[in-house]
Formats: structure tokens, C-alpha cells, sequence
């Protein structure tokens, strides 16, 4: 989609990415968490947040709850709404990860193609998918928020895994099982993701001389 | 506006902002620079941004051009899309803010009202408006990108200052005259009153216990 406005001129930060990156000792990333309702995004997200900060790492949570009464409060859940949801997250995203920071977003993001769409907005690399795997039985069990007790009854619109679809992803980078695994063990496998793919370490000898 | 979808419950990060900001050595915080077209808001906005930078903070420009490739691609310049403009980069300069950066916006943002609202998102002293005061006749002479001209052969539609108001902020807290002053005294006059108002000096101590 080309801009809708018109006269608009490209500016660039004098604050380059990479100098920012240097600074903070690691990669800008995006950990895209997605899956069911009750899955265990959010608490996955909280979690690795605070096992970022306390190695001293900037990262942030985006999460889908939080976002809706600010940036989209305007949205519903409607397909289309849900991907203009996404689409502006991804946007957002985009943003922190220019910045500097490991922002990680915490939302079912049903559509394949809506998650598809804010990869492709990134750079090769920041975008990273993490599948957050966890049966509709389980989550269902879960139901923190009585949402699936209400989607049963009908009194909740468009439900994902009841009356409205999700889209596993194909090939995501990261498969967390919470349904198996404590969140202790999901957030040490995409720690052990983020060292593993260099996205922790970023020293200032790396990029000399670019 | 009482957001659009229902079964919406708040999570409060684990991650304080106190403590990103005890973590970042200064506060978070919004500086809205608005003004005409060609008043310098970009200039100012990446010169603030490097110098916050070299001392440490942690700096991030929204400039209205760059954020209408993303976020706001969908919007053009008619004053409902003009609002929904301000009110998305409020949102966002809000997450950015809670993140502990201090974010430097440079839109035209010509409705009073529009970053009123963008005031009344933040928590009292988050929102820093600077006008960047420069009259129209200096503006059209400048005319960095010929906007002037095409706008004056009514070849650009809904241009501020020429076929569309703007309105000059009440009371900002901060009036950078770029008409009158250099743009390096300018940058002295924002670093002084981030500095004058406790911005860029957080201590461990300052909320210890709290």
C-alpha cells in the first residue's frame, strides 16, 4: 500500500540505529508472541521482559490487552479490525526496534497473513515469531478471564478457537509449549534463542568502521 | 472515547517505569515541538535528539514525515485525518514514554485541540509542548521542500499556513523563536529546561522506598 499522503520526504535520524545499539549492548528485536486466548502470552512476555531488564537489556512489552484501550480503542474484533490491530502493532513495533530496544508483543494475532504482514515490514532478522503452542482444551480449562465460559455462551462475538479462527503459524522461529513446559522453561528457550542468534551481545568493536 | 472492544482487563508490567527510568539515569518524557511547515521542527528534533543521545539519555524522534510511511499511511491531511494523525503518535510517544525514553515529536500539529487531547493521554509534566515560532514569511522563504510554491499554485491542498489555520499554542511550556535565534540556541534552551525541571537527574535514591 503506498502512503495515502502526499509530499512527504524521508528523514534520517542522525542517531543511527546501530550507534544505539552499541550503546545499549544488544539488538533490536521484535519477539512476536502469538496464540489462543489463555495461552500464556502475556505471562510469557511479563517474564521475559523482566529477564531482559535484569541483564540489563531494553525491552518492553506491547501487549494486546493494554494497547486496545490506548492506541487502537478504536478497533473491535472484526477481521478487519483485527488486522488493522496488527498491522499498527507491527508499525509500533517497528519503531522500538528501530530504537533499540527488544520489544515483545503479547497478542493471538490469528491471521496468518496479518503476522505475515508485519514480518514483512521488518528488516530480516527482527522479527521473530514465537508460537506460543497450547491446546484449545488447556486453554480453555485456564480461562482466566471466563472469556471462553462467555464465547460458549455466545455472550462474546467472534471468539478465536470457539467462533473465530486461528492461524497457526507455518514456520515460526520459536514453539513454546506451555501446555508441557513451566514458563521457567519457555523463557529459558527463547533467552537461549535470543543468545544463541547473537541478539544479546552487540560490543562496540563490531561494526567498526561501517 | 470508551475503547471500542469489550473484555478488555489492564496488566501492569513487571518492569515499573521508576524502574526504567532509576535504570536510564533520567525521565521519561514527550517533547512536542509544533509549528508551521519549515519552522525547523525536524532540525531541532535531530539536533535534541543527538545531544540527549551524547549524554547518555535515551532519545527517539517521531517525525511527522517518517511515521506516514508506517503507522499512519492510511490518513491524509483533511482535519479528521489530521486528529486521528495526533492522536496515534500520542499514543505512541505515550508507550515511549512509559518506556522511559524521552521521545521528541515533530508534526505540524496544527489543532489546539488535537494535541490537547495528546496532553490529556500523559500524566501531568509528561508532555512538553514546545512552539516552534517562525513567521509564515520566513517559513516561505525558507520552503525547504518548495511546498510554499506548489500550496501557493494550489497544487498542494490543506497546507498550514496557506489554505489551512494553524493555531498557535496558549500556553507551551517552552517558545523557541527559530526566526530569531540559531538552531544551537534553541537546543540550549530545550537541554535547559529538561534540566531546569528535574528530566535528565534520576537517582537511585530519589524513590527509594517507594
Amino acid at each position: 500500500m503506498e502512503p495515502k499522503s502526499q509530499n512527504i520526504y524521508w528523514n534520517v535520524s542522525d542517531v543511527q540505529r546501530s550507534y544505539r545499539e552499541r550503546s545499549h549492548g544488544h539488538r533490536g528485536a521484535t519477539v512476536w508472541l502469538t496464540g489462543l486466548s489463555g495461552s500464556g502470552k502475556s505471562t510469557l512476555a511479563r517474564l521475559l521482559e523482566t529477564a531482559l531488564f535484569e541483564r540489563k537489556c531494553h525491552a518492553y512489552v506491547l501487549d494486546g490487552d493494554n494497547i486496545r484501550h490506548g492506541l487502537n480503542r478504536d478497533l473491535g474484533f472484526s477481521p478487519e479490525d483485527r488486522a488493522e490491530n496488527i498491522r499498527r502493532i507491527g508499525e509500533v513495533s517497528k519503531l522500538f526496534t528501530d530504537f533499540g530496544a527488544i520489544v515483545v508483543t503479547a497478542f493471538i494475532s490469528p491471521y496468518r497473513a496479518d503476522r505475515d504482514l508485519v514480518r514483512g515490514l521488518m528488516a530480516e532478522g527482527d522479527f521473530i515469531e514465537a508460537y506460543v503452542d497450547c491446546s484449545l482444551d488447556v486453554c480453555e480449562q485456564r480461562d482466566p478471564k471466563g472469556l471462553y465460559k462467555k464465547a460458549r455462551r455466545g455472550e462474546v462475538k467472534e471468539f478465536t478457537g470457539i467462533s473465530a479462527p486461528y492461524e497457526a503459524p507455518a514456520s515460526p522461529e520459536l514453539v513454546l509449549r506451555t501446555d508441557r513446559c513451566t514458563p521457567e522453561e519457555c523463557i529459558a528457550q527463547l533467552l537461549g534463542y535470543l543468545e544463541a542468534n547473537g541478539y544479546l551481545a552487540v560490543t562496540a568493536g563490531v561494526e567498526a568502521g561501517s
